[in-house]
């Protein structure tokens, strides 16, 4: 076997065989295949495609091409919950704690933001004292203890889908639903998971815009589930707008802390029911999903779901005294608040330029390497299809950089559409494919 | 504009301008653009393919990445000849002493050989004292001098089409025909034609195996000369068993001068009438064709030909006493005849193997640092379509080296077929394009 002949077969659309796809992913990861040899690969398979049984083989490949999460020792079904990214999602901090709440227990690794769009660890860092990075043995002991632990990617897991990653971003090769599936599919598998919820997410904020590629995205990776023994499932939702209302690293917990407590946007109990519904009938703990989404309100309501969220704190070494008084939560310097130049209702908040504008007030990084800013953000006061007075605040802006206000305010009221006709509220949930 | 936008058009299959075609080849050539960009961009093409008008942006932006050859103070029309390449092709040393002795200046830049193919550069300093590095003045003095002038590449041109050449070996990039196109047109105008006849071989032995794939090369090359207004002609020649008789240096240049003085293998004499009468023509000397060979095989007959070839060898520091007394011409250590095995008619000599034995016997390079042993190579004694009695010689092997001699018998008669039927002699003429 060699590279050249790789090549040529899915030059030529032809399928390739396990054996070939996993001596690329091994020969690219220990660098006995060259980055031009692997562009060449990769704009190949870009074009031409892949099938379902190479798709998954590229996964396991690549999942394989590092650590493995080791969660036996848990003798549990371990659900995962995987989003593909949007702006203002909190979901994993509010639904985890739920579901474990509920006895599914809950072993995850996060990622951390780059871009418009945060990232759960980012996030769980704007509480004082949360570690991320308490090592493996305390993190399958907080499992085992409390049914729940949330730390950062400190294994070396799926190198060869980090190569592959940073690879595609510099020859346009980015948007290809095999490659997109297998990398979200590989690191999943590499961090354990044994059953998978994602949420796909569709529109102006998420990584496909359209529900077509996000529908054919969900269905890749179910395929690959399927014959990768993962049984997953994907929840289309809307990404046109934010999710709820907060924008920002510290804001966002404020948020996810509220809605634990009870003060649930519409948009955002959607989702949590949704997934977690879901993840508790993968996990074995209940086969209604309207059953499960009353028993998710319940222990919201009896405030189960907040205790849990404060015991994962506390087990991470976070400040319970902040979870418990967010009104102390220090805030940015700057708040400002955006007015509304017209009456009507709204029609768009374009949640990529929602995430880009909060990115450039500090709340995200550009590069790997930038440092973030977690009080920096945007809280909206209004969703689309609300009504809105001339005058009334669209908006608060919260930056510790004052010299980046003026273009934020004009870049989010250009980004809020208002129009005098009343529209319908847009769905949350889209498509639910199992 | 910007290398990713470049890379994302072709692989969307869509039309690049010639300012983007020009942007990647001199970001390539100056390092801007990486391996691994060019890589990608470079399977996008072959799977996407060019038009006509990209193919010839990329040709010119190509030739004039680096020095162009400026043939203008000869005041003449230049007619430049090239072959695809195959094995015991002598037709350059045969025929540009031909043509220039009919008034056609010939001022030709020549390459060398690398694996099965040879190079007229090698062939010509198996000549003792002939200097393929006379300098660009001396050339052109030459030219003015006597008509003729053949040297090696000394020019840095068309560095881009070598960094793209070498890319696409690596890459299994390497039969696609706008990219094959493109390298011998941009060549071809680096090194100063104004009009091109071109052999492109056919068969075993060739870079193109079906005729439909050298005709859709000759008609992409001529497409090119027609935009970049370079007049182009192409001749279609086969080459499923080599040209003439003799493969390997020295041997080529025996067989070479003993066609000048008029002993001239069928196949040969075709190919070179053919491609003679068509330089005479562009270059103005000539309009008939059949006139232009009667006139080519008059001044063979009359030692004009074989006159000027002496000249040009004298002109470049080369023994005559070598030209003139052939049987003088060291040759190998060794020869050793090969015998059929029995008795039949010649259906196949396959070109690729009777190269790859030769370069096995030290006639050819496998890298381009290996140095060549002039002496090595084969003479066949029969042609496809030759009767031969069992026990009579098929081909005479020579070589310095005793060690590759039973290797090379071996091989070199399971690679000359021989059946009972009769076959018609193969058509060395396919195809005239212009």
């Amino acid at each position: 076997m060699n590279v050249l002949d790789i090549i040529e077969k899915k030059r030529d659309k032809k399928t390739l065989t396990k054996e070939e796809i996993e001596y690329f992913v091994n020969g690219y990861t220990n660098n006995q295949i060259t980055d031009y040899q692997a562009a060449a690969f990769v704009m190949a398979v870009f074009i031409n495609g892949m099938t379902k049984q190479e798709t998954t083989d590229l996964t396991l490949a690549m999942a394989h091409s590092g650590e493995i999460l080791d969660l036996s020792t848990l003798n549990a079904t371990i659900v995962d919950k995987h989003s593909t990214g949007g702006v203002g999602d909190k979901v994993s901090i509010i639904l985890l704690p739920i579901v474990s709440s509920l006895g599914v227990p809950v072993a995850k690794m996060s990622g951390r933001g780059l871009g418009f769009t945060g990232g759960t660890i980012d996030k769980l860092e704007s509480i004082p004292g949360y570690k991320t990075d308490i090592g493996m043995d305390q993190f399958i002991e907080n499992v085992k203890k409390i049914g729940i632990s949330l730390i950062s990617q400190t294994l070396n897991m799926a190198p060869a889908d980090k190569k592959l990653y940073s690879l595609r971003d510099t020859i346009s090769c980015v948007e290809s639903i095999p490659l997109i599936a297998s990398s979200i599919m590989s690191k999943k598998i590499a961090s354990g998971a044994q059953k998978i919820v994602l949420d796909v997410t569709v529109g102006k904020g998420a990584f496909m815009n359209k529900i077509e590629q996000a529908r054919e995205l969900a269905t890749t990776m179910i395929d690959i589930g399927k014959l990768a023994n993962r049984q997953t499932v994907c929840i289309l939702t809307n990404m046109d707008e934010p999710l709820g209302y907060n924008v920002g690293n510290s804001l966002e917990i404020i948020e996810a802390i509220d809605f634990l407590k009870g003060n649930m946007p519409e948009d955002v109990e959607q989702v949590i029911l949704t997934l977690g519904s879901y993840m508790i009938k993968l996990a074995g703990k209940g086969e209604d999903l309207e059953e499960n989404k009353k028993k998710m309100l319940e222990n919201i309501a009896n405030g189960k779901a907040y205790e849990k969220f404060k015991e994962l704190v506390k087990a991470q070494g976070g400040e319970i005294s902040f979870v418990e008084n967010i009104e102390n939560i220090p805030r940015a310097k700057y708040i400002e608040p955006i007015y509304s130049l017209k009456s009507g209702y709204i029609h768009q908040i374009n949640a990529l330029e929602v995430g880009k504008i909060a990115c450039s007030l500090g709340a995200g990084r550009i590069t790997k390497e930038d440092s973030i800013d977690h009080q920096a953000g945007i809280i909206l006061q209004k969703k689309v299809a609300d009504f809105v007075e001339e005058g009334e605040v669209l908006a608060y802006i919260h930056t510790n950089k004052m010299e980046k206000l003026e273009d934020a305010k004009k870049a989010l009221l250009e980004n809020i559409k208002i129009e005098e006709e009343k529209i319908e509220k847009p769905k949350t949930i889209l498509e639910m494919i199992e």
